[in-house]
């Protein structure tokens, strides 16, 4: 017998019939003798049809209050999710994440949560209920709703999962597991049965939507045992996302080089260009960057022959001419000679635990898109990821030549 | 300055534009320098949209998972209610049944408040906040949601005044205030600008739809003073609901004798004929009828020629065939020659304190009736109403021609 926290997102539940799917599935694991704590979303658009309902009446909306009417969602789906499980028989209780309680800090729309009170929950699953939990949200030490942000029913899953100790957190969605890249762009992409949650992260930060970043790093912090499964095939086995043991590097020789190719053309480039090479330069640029609130992503600086540098890094798209016009103000200041931003541009990454103990992966890569013909603008390194930045017409190019260069799509 | 809770129903608040116009009213309450609660329906049709879809999970929805449920359309009004009054540049801050805490028993789907806890409420009015709670919900002593069933907005309405000892609870309604009857039967009916809590439960109890009858009910125990007022006018003053003074019965001199004529046609007669005239049959007849959970509402034995007697009641017509079902089973132990059922009735009652010190009332309310040649099939009285029961046909002529007789349609 095991305790199985399942997670399943708006689509999921998007209708009373893909509830009543939901609860077979649920039934078929009950069945099994397993403890089950299920965790949804609000049905998919409701969300957004909360949100824009409270911008009709204030078009920037209070977000104490915004969070009291977008909390009704998930309410409303943990009571059909609970009275659908009644249906086939089982015994089911719901939760809100004041009812829990989910605590969270008082950062409402974005909270964070603090810590979970499990009792009840662990009390209703040994009593034989499968107990079902509005993922999202939570309640401050004040007794006021909050919600964790978008996709923050993933956070609540695996914080539920790390808060009972449960054997393992099942995310259900509507991709059948990670796939080495996207198979709209490589349809020769392959589903990996395992991951480690290094690449996880990895995959996720450049741009792979298959779970939400802070539902890994929760996952990783306290070693919950995290599965993403499709919820439209019936026995999918999905794929496992894995501690690596630094312990034991020796088991992971079978461990392919490189995991999976992420991509995305959200970013913009922004060059400062001819700035004299002196100390605190890189402060002078990013800090009134910073200051706007703008997140950075890559940072490079070279230098230049005739003692200026060239700086450059990449924000997001939307935040480009906000930037721009930042850096424009401190041109003088910073005595630069040159301020140009890029938006057509893309940013292509490979991502392997394997690498860090395989050299010669960097410079297969730079051949692989040289002979091609795609110019590298950029390029950054960790110890399990390589990412650079090409012009955007060639992006989808570029996936296709490095996951055939590193054979990703055999098994 | 005063403490005053307003209540609005499901139409005030059915659209962004409507609350809009809700939060303005309260904005000119507060700017007389009023402290204001704002208790709130749901936005009108959600509740039913939310059971619909809990019905096509579940036909008969669980109760409690149908509260965690349906409790969201107020809170969804809340949310949008605490930002309008916000953008008129008031402060609010929002709560819901459990975050009052308004700790109900744990009757599902129509829950009693037991207590409210009104000291955040209090806190916050100090502060200088409009408080806008959701009406219709509560919470159970271990944290379910719970809500007081159809209506209950009204009694969240008049308890949460009891509660802050306010001093005026204003409902809100698409009437302007309660009518001698109603206007679309009688165009002459009149606006009453004050009646007593005795007339206004009789009313209610007879069918006059106003106001929730445990509202006034709830308002009368704890001396709430209570008005209801249209949310579509801005001036109206509505009809207050006072209490009449039992030690002071001479400052109701200028009570008028009937208040009002209330009328229904909901209901069904039952006549068992011909029972032997013996201690018990009542209990024998209406035993098996209690005990299958219908409502019985007038009530009446005749004595026959013969030694033995009839025996007539009233139940909801949607209970006349279950009943009748049950008589049936039990006609050849009762000894009754024949159960008949007839529901082409109508219930027309008129109401007034006025009435226990006036005779003759009953004999012009028979001799008015008579003069249109309209049958009385059952009489029932109480202190302050006489009801009687007639062909369903002729209900809005007797209800046009005692509001004549009684000189209702004068001030």
């Amino acid at each position: 017998m095991a305790l199985i926290v399942q997670k399943y997102g708006g689509t999921s539940v998007g209708s009373p019939d893909r509830i009543k799917n939901l609860a077979r599935r649920v039934a078929r694991f009950k069945a099994l003798g397993h403890q089950i704590v299920v965790v949804v979303s609000a049905m998919s658009g409701e969300t957004n049809r909360l949100i824009n309902l409270a911008k009709e009446i204030m078009p920037e909306p209070d977000p104490r209050e915004l969070d009291v009417m977008v909390a009704t969602g998930e309410q409303v789906t943990i009571g059909l999710t609970a009275m659908a499980l009644m249906e086939l028989g089982l015994k089911a209780k719901s939760y809100t994440g004041s009812q829990v309680r989910i605590v969270t800090d008082n950062a409402h729309t974005k909270a964070r949560i603090l810590r979970i009170d499990e009792e009840r929950i662990r009390a209703d699953l040994d009593a034989g209920n499968v107990v079902v939990v509005a993922g999202f949200q939570g309640v401050d030490e004040n007794g006021n709703i909050t919600t964790l942000g978008r996709g923050g029913s993933d956070t609540t899953g695996v914080a539920l999962a790390a808060a009972l100790k449960a054997d393992e957190c099942q995310i259900y969605t509507d991709v059948d597991g990670v796939y080495t890249t996207d198979p709209r762009v490589v349809p020769e992409a392959r589903r990996l049965k395992s991951i480690t949650f290094e690449e996880m992260l990895e995959l996720a930060s450049q741009g792979s939507k298959v779970l939400q970043i802070r539902s890994v790093e929760f996952a990783g912090k306290y070693k919950v045992k995290l599965r993403v499964l499709s919820s439209f095939e019936e026995d999918g086995e999905g794929t496992l996302i894995t501690f690596e043991d630094p312990e034991n590097k020796d088991s992971n020789m079978e461990q392919p080089i490189i995991s999976g190719i992420a991509f995305n053309r959200d970013e913009a480039k922004i060059m400062v260009l001819g700035v004299p090479d002196k100390p605190g330069i890189a402060y002078q640029i990013l800090g009134p960057v910073a200051d706007a609130k703008i997140d950075v992503d890559m940072i490079i600086q070279n230098m230049g022959a005739d003692g200026t540098t060239d700086f450059t890094f990449t924000v997001h798209k939307n935040d480009m001419s906000k930037a721009l016009g930042i850096l424009n103000q401190v041109q003088g200041h910073i005595g630069a000679r040159e301020i140009r931003g890029d938006d057509k541009i893309a940013k292509v990454s490979i991502v392997g635990v394997g690498m860090r103990s395989h050299v010669g992966i960097a410079s297969q890569m730079f051949r692989t898109l040289a002979e091609e013909g795609i110019n590298i603008q950029m390029i950054s390194t960790s110890e399990i990821k390589i990412a650079v930045v090409i012009d955007e017409k060639y992006m989808e190019l570029a996936v296709r030549v490095l996951h055939k260069a590193f054979e990703l799509e055999e098994a």
